[in-house]
């Protein structure tokens, strides 16, 4: 960390930061620029929150050299973390793991029609949401409990691993129990207390992205997973907030490749919440793919005119059975398996 | 809600969707606009997900009519909502509520010092962070349950009702028993788990409005609030993020005057998290006054060098005391009080 | 266009909004929604700026049902606009133009150098700036019209059809003479009077998207070039500014599948100006292709460390033939040519 | 500016960048951080690309240590620049500056009514549009030589200096000759030949802030003009382009105290365009007032209801009396006239 100090900055306000710094462990030394003097703090800086430093009123700006997560840390970390979900890999070389099914599960027979239609055309988890965050308290919540029963009953059936949402640290035992990948939802990102909590089990995690969070701040998210002792987080991208209205989000597909640089986790991508149409939804599965993603999850069902939630951004049956075609062919051609 | 139905929709496939909505107790009428029809859709479309009529292929927009939220809108409820916390009463003509405090609670010697001197500048609530949500694990997390102690000491001390933030359902016992009133952090102003238990509580609500969240979300988030069963939420603007990077945040103030025409709900306005930096925090408190806010919530530290979080947003003891100067000038220039 | 009036109108006050709207020549309707009125407007609605029906304290809403261009609007016109470039043609099922050159002209050995490698690599037009918008008045601002020659003697000499950028329109009689694609940059898509005067020539435009802009006002844009009298536009998604600041700006290929259903214009994509950094571009490209681009944009530049303005973001010569190969078999799974 | 080099970066390879670097007449230093290298480069820095830098491999970060702007820069210019319009000064200390008028002018009955009636609520600034930059070339473009002619005259007929927005550098020298202040519009803000040329005249120039610049892109712009002979140049904050809808643009008015923190140059503020709704022009007035603003621009039309642009901003000659009212006020209570 380089910190800049303002020109004319008497020696003993300089000294006040200095012996803070110190007393905390780091070690200092001094070079000037120009007019201003250089502070250059060695350790790890990753627990020294910037506006702290910021607070001396002769300090001009601070920079940090190496970044602020180290769990998660490709610079660290060389190895591709590779996730096991009962069995099915995710990350690295393996084969790009296809996750669908419904916004929220509605019910029983909706659910296996779903789930034996997309097995066959070759999806290898499910997914469902049972506690579903609506930004109105008069839109359907979800089943709860009761969807997770049938999660559990079409897995058991279909040999599917289910992924689905959970909202709370109270329902951690409920999910470990039942559920195979534990999604942290957009919203939640920066529920520390959800992650901290996720971070003492030992099931795989999905973060997804929050709709206006960095990079940054997204690694940060999966640092408290880590460093918790999980190690197990699949990084999730599903668009981003921006001033454009035709779609939902803007899918933000340079991070794949940035977070295969910075970091070493698996991360797949969401075309299906990032856009909202399901008419967008194949062309950014098959862009997703070929940028490197190492999954997708997509949200199909069998009547998405009577869905309960998210009716315009589910594919049909049919429709998830051609992106599969499609998706097969963009995986072949970066010589990769679905 | 207006439904704009494409060109040479099959009239067949029209009357699936009325069925769908007449199912769920909505009376329908329709009319022909040019070569498209409208079905304009008559009830309590609250509980419409729009994304659920837009899952009809033929379906081209929708377009609602009135608000999607009920409790806290303006044009049902035309009296302002006045929040009483302890006998200081906030919103309407009140006075202007001042919020003052450091970011975490570090030290009874601190906090003491602290509330010793802005009550004497004329702060009438006491701020301080027990639960931080920091975007680091590394970073300090706060005092917890010993934080709490240490507001509701100096509360007894300089009789200054405390506000604090409850970052998980789980601590609402504690915070029901020791806080004034129950900050909900803009990271947190869509974990509608812990909104619909604060719902559940009659202490006030101050619900920070996320920093990537519309008016509308906001309202909802309250709406949550409110409508199960706690009337008592006071707006918070804090900024929001913008591809500005000078400041932290970008302070919305135009939020103000909105919500006074949208909602009965008061708002009040937090300078200091929205620019990151102190010595733009006394004119856009002065502004928020002048604009009409009916309360401010100020970082303030006795030693803000020394601060353990957030230093370089919070004022000097000596600072607030003129920037109370400033904003007394404002409010008797908009004839109100502080 | 539907305009939504406010509870309790007097009839007086709305008779004044339908005279206006009448006397501008628009066929007027009325039915009653709840306790409000509709008004519905037919005719051609482009012509009316809704801020001018919002002005009537009564209005509560104006909704749109045709979109606001007519000769960019794939709804009137269903065929693909093909561009021909001096033969080249650019749009609907013709090959994939690779568009290929440096960020400014430098000097006529390194041009030479590197239109002689990106048309041996597969490159079929060659870019070069000669008049370059720079954010900084001290920076190095293009070799102007020593540029322009060096760009047509390049054309001359590899049978490379130009593209380069026009900053103002008094610069169109150097360009038309000389240039076989003017390029409006992301700075000016929305500096009307420059697009009025590109709609007097018939030289193919290629348009930016700015960086701030929606795909609408993008599309407006296009509308006064064509409407203007010339329909040789090509778009360019060259990325949006969002609040991330990992990449230079965030590449938006949803746009691609929703320009071809919104627009019969063909589009093009530049990842290189989009992500700013050159190790992101090869997937970005990739993915563009996938997606369904008519063309890409791409930075090149023989010796990046030594270029005048954005090496970061140039690919090396031996960079960009390991890019074409890749989106050789990109072009090839998706079934299409390069 | 201090460079950070990778760890591992061969000597052989840094040296490269030295080289160049040092041709271009910079002083060069190294320092070792950690395992990185640190090259700290002197010398005016503002004629340094970053991405020129960045090209090279080994280069982790850039980071300036003084702003890229000179000219407009508070830390070298400490005296505020006070702009000479007449005979009206704007800037320091001077009264508070109030410009009003039209969106476009339209009739000269129309622009007298109004240039009569805001004179006398105390406006000191008369503006109008006569080439009217719009996102639809169907709609009304400005009445052109004719309204400047307008404009004329009413400065004439009522001694009211005129602001018109000039949208092409082939109008300069009908603007020179009619016109007081120069206004370059958001969309024209990075129009750097209309800048360059501007900077060749001495009229004052209004620069408005793009609706998705940053503040240094701003002062940046404001470069071009002064380093390019033309001191004049007053700013104006007018909103900028976020993910909220509800209003037109976010004003953002910590933009003031900061522009006073880094630049010389006097900003004003247009609440009107900001939020495109007249009902929050008087709070965002009062507010920009209050946080230092040294003027404001507010749209007026005597019959907002039939205006050909932007009516749902503007302010009846009464709510204008009104305003200046209490703009009066708020000036008073900052120790400041109108």
């Amino acid at each position: 960390m380089i910190i800049t100090i303002k020109a004319k900055t008497p020696k003993s306000e300089l000294k006040k930061l200095i012996i803070k710094l110190e007393g905390l462990g780091f070690n200092i030394t001094k070079n000037d620029h120009a007019n201003k003097v250089m502070v250059n703090v060695f350790g790890d800086t990753t627990t020294i929150d910037d506006n702290a430093i910021l607070a001396f009123l002769f300090v001009e700006s601070v920079t940090r050299i190496s970044a602020p997560y180290k769990r998660v840390n490709r610079d660290i970390f060389k190895e591709d973390v590779i996730v096991n979900v009962n069995g099915i890999l995710i990350g690295n070389k393996q084969p790009i793991a296809i996750i669908a099914g419904p916004c929220s599960v509605e019910s029983e027979e909706s659910l296996n029609m779903i789930a034996a239609s997309i097995k066959k055309s070759g999806a290898k988890l499910l997914r469902g949401g049972a506690f579903k965050p609506r930004t109105s308290p008069y839109a359907f919540q979800g089943l709860g409990v009761a969807g997770i029963d049938l999660l559990k009953k079409a897995n058991q059936k279909y040999n599917l691993p289910i992924v689905s949402e959970i909202s709370a640290a109270s329902q951690i035992e409920l999910f470990e129990a039942n559920v195979d990948i534990l999604q942290v939802g957009a919203r939640n990102m920066q529920n520390f207390e959800l992650l901290k909590a996720l971070g003492k089990t030992s099931k795989p995690i999905l973060l997804k992205r929050g709709f206006a969070n960095t990079i940054e701040e997204w690694l940060m998210s999966a640092e408290y997973i880590v460093s918790a002792g999980n190690p197990n987080v699949i990084l999730c991208e599903r668009g981003i907030r921006t001033f454009e209205t035709y779609t939902r989000n803007t899918l933000d597909l340079s991070v794949i490749p940035i977070i295969k640089q910075k970091s070493n986790l698996p991360i797949i991508v969401d075309p299906s919440h990032a856009t909202g149409d399901w008419r967008l939804v194949e062309k950014m599965a098959m862009a997703a793919i070929v940028a490197g993603a190492d999954g997708l999850m997509i949200e199909v069902h069998d009547n998405p005119e009577m869905a309960l939630s998210d009716g315009a951004q589910s594919l049909t049956l049919e429709n998830f059975d051609k992106l599969m075609v499609e998706c097969r062919k963009m995986a072949k051609a970066i010589e990769r398996e679905i």
